[in-house]
């Protein structure tokens, strides 16, 4: 039997959030290769193997799991979230890139999944309503005058900017420094939502205005929420109208 | 019994896309409201009632859900896709800002679902692995203005650019002319994808360079994603790569 490699997200945290079509693939699958804390999200299953690593040895890891496909096996690499977001599915194919060509010819997959941003959206009420962009924050893989760039460049065209990854302890002014450069280009009024653990049995939302949002507010599970200028509050929800054209009708 | 609206999405397409959350939302209501192409995707329950609207009236078809759920029925929009993006739960909230105001403390929820540009991302590999973005090309809802100074905006800051709605019967000319814009920025070499039917079982992918891209092979069903100037191609697949330090290591 040949091998085969799908690489699947579980969702932003609670097993309802996880698809059947990625359920089948962890049930099918010989071999899991994923982050600790995303493996241990998946039931455990006789006769499968799991191969655990630490954070941040993503191409390491793609390494292992397109060797063990190529070896026959059938692979499941385990996301978070959405795998083609901020997540394994881009460093599955760079290690394929970069790797030993016959690897190009595997049957490789991607399963998509529920992304923390639409998580943290839906607990929010509907502030991804219109166009919106998503950027990290981390600047591990990144100059920070990109990220500068990207920041300048949605405010001014009035996207909503979701921000991923906005806090780690190894990173604890990035934050803070984006709601500054946003402070000089959108209204002190703008919508700011910290959603943790979004999808989560432990989720949590703290809305604020762009003028006096904590960026200490957020952590690792943090999804940032910066509302455009159409973003508004009713009752206890926040969204962005459809509509840009005045009021609604 | 109080009522309660919650908005769901049905995902891309096939059901194994549909989250375990959301079927139990379409399993317990009393009354689903929604376009009726998507509610044809619900399996029928014994006395549940269905509202099926056309397409267009959504801000009718949120006063209807409202009015059900404060007359204590249990209540679920249904729209494709994730409904906090370009779909449902705007609206519903728009007709929660402009109706009665005992609407604003009825029990309403969003639930995430598996927007189509995940699913299209995950057909063609892992496009969107950098920071990217989402636009309407439609504009019904907002000037053309807009969307170019939001499309000039995302390429020059290096966005992906996720194109929804980028065509239909009535809008034909919109891609493009996006397209053109885009070849003022960005490079020709630029990969461009045509995602057709993604998370269904016709899905299909076309892929071009932006500067042969011909914007006639998108139609209703397909979402268009234009990648950054790091997108590159490996064996069948586009990719994005996470880092943009050079040469991933």
């Amino acid at each position: 039997m040949s091998g085969s490699l799908v690489v699947v997200g579980t969702g932003p945290g609670k097993s309802e959030l996880i698809t059947p079509a990625t359920d089948a693939v962890l049930a099918h699958a010989t071999d899991l290769v994923g982050y600790g804390p995303y493996l241990d999200r998946v039931p455990c299953r006789a006769g499968q193997r799991r191969h655990a690593s630490d954070n941040r040895v993503e191409l390491e890891r793609a390494r292992l799991a397109l060797s063990l496909a190529a070896a026959g096996r059938q692979v499941a690499v385990v996301s978070g979230g959405d795998p083609g977001v901020f997540a394994m599915a881009a460093a599955v194919f760079e290690a394929v890139d970069a790797g030993d060509p016959s690897w190009r010819e595997l049957d490789i997959r991607v399963e998509p999944g529920v992304t923390a941003m639409l998580a943290a959206a839906a607990e929010a009420g509907a502030p991804l309503g219109s166009d919106f962009c998503a950027i990290s924050l981390s600047d591990n893989l990144k100059a920070w005058s990109t990220i500068e760039r990207r920041l300048k460049a949605a405010a001014e065209a009035d996207f909503v900017i979701a921000l991923y990854n906005p806090a780690s302890k190894a990173r604890p002014h990035q934050l803070g420094q984006a709601f500054e450069l946003l402070r000089g280009v959108k209204a002190k009024e703008t919508p700011v939502l910290f959603v943790r653990a979004a999808g989560t049995a432990e989720a949590c939302v703290v809305s604020a205005s762009l003028g006096a949002a904590d960026p200490s507010c957020a952590d690792m599970r943090t999804l940032v929420i910066v509302g455009a200028s159409t973003t508004r509050q009713v009752g206890r929800w926040i969204y962005t109208p459809r509509s840009e054209r005045g009021a609604a009708s």
